[in-house]
C-alpha cells in the first residue's frame, strides 16, 4: 500500500469550503435549541470560521447564504474575513423563506413570483462580484405537497426558463451550480429531485453550468459514488454539499453515520480526477442542532481530511490487476485495506510538521476561543436560518 | 358485494378525533407560512374544529396538546367545545420544546430532567380531569444523533421508570397510549422507534397502557395493515394517528399519498373488530403547511370515512371462501371490487337523510365561516406549534 | 368532469405488449412452483398471450426473450401469432445466463467478452429483422457485488463503446431502448441504476436511442410519474415495463400495489403527449409465480386499461383554473375525483359493444382454455427463465 | 483506550458458527453461477466449513439445513465433522421448497399442509437429537402476494398454534430460535416480518423460544443495533445471522457493505450481556454468488473478530462519564476512536501466537486446498439450494 508520506502532497492540496450558517442556530421543526456564544452576525459567523481554519489549515474560504448574509458593505465582510485569514467563497441563494414562495419561486406559475425569484437570483451575482465568488449555488424548496396541486411539467419549463435567465447573467469567470435533492420541504413532488434532472438542465444551460452533489439528498439506498464517477465522468460534477445521514436529509457531520461511504465517494472523486480539481469544490453542509458549532466543524473537515487520505492511500496498481483477473475477494480485499488503515498518527505528526496543531480538537477546546465568545455575545438575536 | 344500504348502522358510529394544533400554523424546518384567520388562542381552535364536525357529522371530539393549548379555565374551554357543539378528547404532553430536553426527557441521563418530564405527564393529567379525556397520549422526541452520544440501553431502563411513575398516576378509567416514531427529530436513534417497543413497554406497564399506531412513522416499505392486525390480536391498539406520507412523517392529509394503503388498513381495523371499537380510538394528526386548514380537516375526515364505507363493502363471506381454496386472483379480486366501487355518491345522500350536507367541502366553502375568520382575526399571534 | 363516452377513441387505441415470458414460470431464489398447463416453447407461449388478446382486445403484440424464445423459423412463430391473431413484437436480450457474464456482459474489463454480448446483441437484431420487431430493449444485469470489486467509472466507458457498437448495427425502421435498474441481481452497483445513466447513454447515442422505465426499479420513495413528465419532456421516454412493487423488483400484477401510483403515471403520460403515441410503447414485465399466469395477464391489462380510463376522465380545464389560482385542495380534489370514479361498468359495457367480453377474467375461466392446456400439455420441460 | 492485550481473553471465547450451504452454490432469481471445486454432498460441504477454523480458530461449529444436508447417518456426519476440528450446530428447518407451500406452511389455511409442516420439524428435532445440537432455527417463507389473498390475522393465529406444537416437542436443553424478515420471498405480506412479531410470538411459547435476528433483514433506514439492544434486555436474542446488505437481503459478506454498522451491533453486543453468551449465538448466513466461498467465510469470520477488538477496545469508563455530561462530540469521539483503530496487525501477532496464521486468507491460499477439491471434485451434482 501507498505510505502516506507518499500523498502529503495532494493532502495539502485540500480546502474545504465552510457554510457560515453552520456556526448559527439550526434545529427540526419540533424546535430550536439556542446555545451560548452563537454568532448574532455574519461577520461573528466568520470569525468563528476562522477558528476552524486555524487549527486545521483545511477550511481556507466561507460560504455565504442570502439573504441570511446580508450586510452593508461586502468589502468590509471581506476585509473582515481576510485579516481572520480566510476568504469568502461561494453564494447560496435563498427561495423559499418568503411568503411569496409558498407555492414556488422560479417553477411558480405567476411570472411576477418567478421574476421575484430571478431577481433575488440577481442580487446574488450582485453579491458575488463584489466578494469576488466564483460560484453561484442554486437549491430549490420548489415542490408540490399533493398530486395534481400544479403542474410538474410546465415546472420544468418553466425552470428551464428561469435557469437561463440566470446563467445569461453570471460573469464569464463565474459558474451556476445547481443543487438537486430527493424531498422536503415539498413531500410529494420536487422540482430538481435527482442528479438526472440537475443534469439534465445544467447540460442545456452550458458550460458554466454544473450539478451540486449534496450527500444527504438521495433515496434509501443509492449508490452515491457511483453518481459522482457517472457526473466526473459527464464533465459536470461541480460541487460537494458533504454531511451525513441516517434516514433523510438530516444534516449530520460528515462520516459521522456511514465512514465507509465517505471513503468510497471519495476513493471515486480521486479516481475520476475531480480532487484537487479546481472544478470540483469541496464545501459543507450541515446543522449542529445539539453539538457544539465550531468544534463540529473541525471534527467535519478532519473527517474529510482522514477520509482522503485513506482514500489516496489505495494501491491503485495491484487493485487494477486484481480487478482485470476478476479476483472479487482480492480487489476489494485492496480497498478495504486501505480503509482500514488507521491514518490518524501520521496525519498528526504531519499536521505539526506544518505548524498545525495535531490534535485540532483539543486545541481548539484549549484555546479559550468558546470560553471567550460564550462570554462577550450576550444580547441580540442569535443567528439561525431566519436570519 | 355488500350494499352502502347495509352498513349504514356502523357508518353511523363513526367517530374522528381532531388534533386542536391542525388549524394553527405549520411548516417545515425552512419556514411556517402564515395564513390568514389562523386561530391565536385555544378557543378559537376548538371553534374551528367545531365547523368540521357541523359539516360532516364525523368529527365529535377536539384533541388538546399541553402547553400549546394551556388555558387558565378548562371548564370554560371544555363548555366553550360544548357550545360549539364538540367536546375535548385525547390530552397530548409535549417534552420536545423545552430547553432541558435537549438531550432527552423520560430517558434523560439526569434524574432531575425525568422528574421534570414525569411532573409535565402530571400536570397533563390534572388537565385530563378537568377535561374529562380519558386518554394521555405520549409521544417522545428523545434520542441521539450520534452513535455514542447516549446509552441506548441505559435509556430503554429509563424510559421504563418513567412510564411506569406516570401509568402509577393516570386512573382507574383513563389510558397511556405510547406513540413509536421511527425518526426525527432524533437522527440516529429514537427511544421509542417501532411498534414492538411500544408494546414491550406497555405490556410491562398493564392493562390500561396501549400502543398508538401513527400511519406515518414507519420505515419505508413497512405493512402498517399487518401491524394493525397484529396489534388488535394482542389486545394493545389503542388509537390510530391518521395521515399520509409519501418519504418521511410528511403529515400530509389522511388517504392523499396511498388511498389504497388506507383502505387495507382500515379493512384490517375491522377484520379484527378494531372498528367502532372504544379501546381503539381513531384520531387526526396532521399538518395543513399550504393548505387551509379547516377543508384540509374536512377532507381529511371523509377521506376516513369514504374508505371505511369501501373497507365496509368487502363481500368477507365470499373472500373467506376465495381465501379458503388459495384461488389468489380470485380473493384478490374480491377485496379490490370494493376499493374500487365509487361510494361517494351513497354516501352524499346518506348524509343528506341525516341533515349533513351532500358535499361538506362545499357547503363549508358557501358557509362564509372562512371569509369570518380571515377578517376578524387580525392582530395577536397566530397559533403553531410554538404556542 | 369528462364523460367516458368522450374518451373511447383514446381508449380504443390502447395497445399492451405482453411478455412471452410471463407464460412460463418464474419464482424467487428460492423457489420456482410449476403449474399445470404451463408452456413448453415459444409457439405455447404465443398460443396463451393471444388469449389475452382474444378476452380484451387491449394486447396485439407479444416480446420476445433471446435465448429463451429461441426458434428454428421466426417466419413460423409469425405465422403461428398471426393466426392467433396477436404479432410479435419488441426482442429482449438476455446476457446474464451465461457463465461468461458472471462478472459483466457489455461492461466486463475482458474484451473478449464484451464482444460476445455485442454478438449476442447483433443475433437479437437478426431476429428483430425477420420477426419485423421494431424495438431492441437492453436490460443489463451488470454490476458488482463488492466496493472495488471492479471499476465504476472505466465500466461506463465500456458501457457506452458496447452501446454504441449495437447501436450502430439496429436499421432506421429499428430502435435502441435501454432499461435500468437500481439494484438486483447485483448488490453494491449496478451498472445503468437510474433513469439519469440511461438518459446520459441514450441522449450520446442518437435519436433512435430511448429509456425504458420499468415501474418496479426504483429506489423506495421515488416519484416515478415525475421521471416520465421529464423524459417525455427530454423526448426520450422509449417505452414502460409495467408491472407493481411493494419492497423491491417484485414484479407483481400492474396497479396491484399501489393503484393511485398507476393512475399518477398513466396522467403524465397522458399529460406529456406521450399516450397511443407510437414512441411511448407500454409493455408489461411481470412475474405470476404463485397465481395462475393467462387470468395474471388479463387482470393487468385491464388494470392498465381502467386506469387509463380515469386519468382520461380528469377536467384538465378544471384543473389548470385551479392551478393557476395556488387553490391546493381544489386542484387535489380535481385530480381525485377522477381517480375514484368507477369506470368498471362503463367499460364492461363499452367493451361488450366492440364484441368483447364484458367479463374477460369470467369469460376466459369460462371458455375452457385453462382446462384444455393443463389436459394437453403434459410431458416435455415446463418454460421458464431459463429456458 | 483499552490496549488489546486486556481484551484477548473475551476475544479467544468468541465462536463463529458457519453455515452448511454458504459451501454450495447460491445466486439469484436470474442465475446461479457454478464454480469449480463445489461440494456435491455434506460431507464435502463440512470438509470446507473445517478449514474455515483450521485457518482462523473461529469456526468451531457447522449449521445444518433439512433437507438440504440430509444425510443417512448423522452419527457419520458428526464423526466427519470431529475428524477435521469441527462440530455439528444449529439444524435449520425449510418449508419453502415443497410445491404444498407455494401458499404459505405453518400458516397455510389447509390443516394438512400444516401438519406436513410441524411434521417436518419434528423430523429436524429428530436430526438435532442425533447431532447434540441445541438450536432449532426457524425462518418462514410464509406470506402472500397481494392483498386479500389470505387473511393476515388468521395466519397469525394459525402460526401460534403450529409453533407451539413445535416448541412442545423440543428437548428441555434445546431452543426454538425463530427468524424474521421484512420480505422475500413474499412480496405483499410476510408472516414473521420484524422482531416484534418474533418477540411477540416467543414470549407467548416460553423461556426456550428465542428470537433470531438476520442483520439483512430489516426495511431501510432501520437502527439494528437498536434491536440488539431491547432483546438484549427482554432476554429473547437468540442468535445472530450475520452478513451484510445494501439494499434488501443481499447476504453478501458480513461487515462489506457498512463495517461501521457491525462494529455498532456489536458494541451493543457487548454493552447488552450478549458477548460471549451461551445464549447469544453468532452464525453467518450468506451466499457467495460470484465470490469463492471457502475464502469469502475465512473472511466473514475474520471481519467479525476484527470489528469485535474494536468494539471491545471502547474505553467505556470514560465513554460514560462524557454521555453523563450530556458532550455529543466527546462521547461519538470515543466510540469512534475504538472503531478507528487498525486491529489487524495486533490481531495477527495475537492469531500467530496462538498457532494459528497470522494473515488466514494468504494461508488458505497458499495450502492447495483449493487447488486440491477442484481437480478432485470432477462429477457429480454441485450442492446449492435445491440440494
Amino acid at each position: 500500500m501507498t505510505d502516506l508520506t507518499d500523498i502529503t502532497t495532494p493532502l495539502a492540496a485540500q480546502a474545504i469550503e465552510l457554510p457560515s450558517w453552520a456556526f448559527g442556530n439550526s434545529g427540526t421543526r419540533f424546535k430550536v435549541f439556542g446555545s451560548p456564544g452563537t454568532p448574532r452576525d455574519p461577520f461573528e459567523k466568520i470569525s468563528d470560521a476562522a477558528q476552524v481554519h486555524k487549527h486545521t489549515g483545511l477550511a481556507p474560504t466561507v460560504a455565504l447564504h442570502i439573504p441570511w448574509d446580508l450586510v452593508d458593505s461586502y468589502s468590509d465582510l471581506r476585509k473582515h474575513a481576510e485579516d481572520n485569514g480566510v476568504g469568502l467563497g461561494t453564494v447560496n441563494s435563498n427561495t423559499f423563506q418568503d411568503d411569496d414562495y409558498k407555492l414556488g419561486s422560479v417553477t411558480h406559475s405567476d411570472p411576477k413570483v418567478r421574476q421575484k425569484a430571478i431577481d433575488h437570483h440577481f442580487a446574488c451575482i450582485d453579491v458575488m462580484n463584489e466578494t469576488g465568488s466564483r460560484d453561484l449555488k442554486i437549491w430549490l424548496a420548489d415542490g408540490t405537497n399533493y398530486p395534481g396541486q400544479d403542474d410538474i411539467r410546465a415546472r420544468q419549463d418553466r425552470l428551464a426558463d428561469s435557469l437561463a435567465k440566470i446563467y445569461e447573467r453570471i460573469g464569464e469567470d463565474q459558474r451556476l451550480v445547481l443543487e438537486y435533492k430527493f424531498f422536503e420541504p415539498a413531500f410529494y413532488h420536487t422540482d430538481v429531485p435527482d442528479w438526472g434532472t440537475s443534469y439534465a438542465h445544467t447540460a442545456a444551460l452550458g458550460d458554466r453550468a454544473f450539478v451540486c452533489l449534496d450527500t444527504g439528498h438521495h433515496a434509501p439506498g443509492t449508490n452515491i459514488e457511483f453518481i459522482v464517477a457517472q457526473l466526473l465522468r459527464l464533465g459536470k460534477l461541480g460541487s460537494f454539499d458533504f454531511n451525513s445521514r441516517f434516514y433523510a436529509d438530516d444534516d449530520l457531520i460528515v462520516g459521522a453515520a456511514d465512514p465507509f461511504q465517505l471513503f468510497r465517494i471519495l476513493y471515486e472523486v480521486i479516481r475520476g480526477g475531480g480532487y484537487a480539481n479546481p472544478d470540483v469544490a469541496f464545501m459543507l453542509d450541515q446543522c449542529h442542532n445539539i453539538e457544539k458549532k465550531i468544534p463540529g466543524q473541525i471534527r467535519s473537515v478532519l473527517n474529510v481530511q482522514e477520509m482522503t487520505a485513506r482514500a489516496l492511500l489505495v494501491d491503485t496498481e495491484a487493485l487494477k490487476k486484481a480487478q482485470a483477473c476478476g479476483d472479487v475477494l482480492g480487489a476489494n480485499g485492496i480497498l478495504m485495506d486501505a480503509f482500514y488503515t488507521d491514518v490518524r498518527p501520521a496525519l498528526a505528526e504531519w499536521r505539526e510538521s506544518r505548524g498545525l496543531p495535531g490534535d485540532p480538537m483539543k486545541a481548539y477546546a484549549a484555546s479559550g476561543y468558546q470560553e471567550k465568545i460564550e462570554a462577550e455575545r450576550v444580547g441580540g438575536t442569535q443567528a439561525g436560518w431566519g436570519a
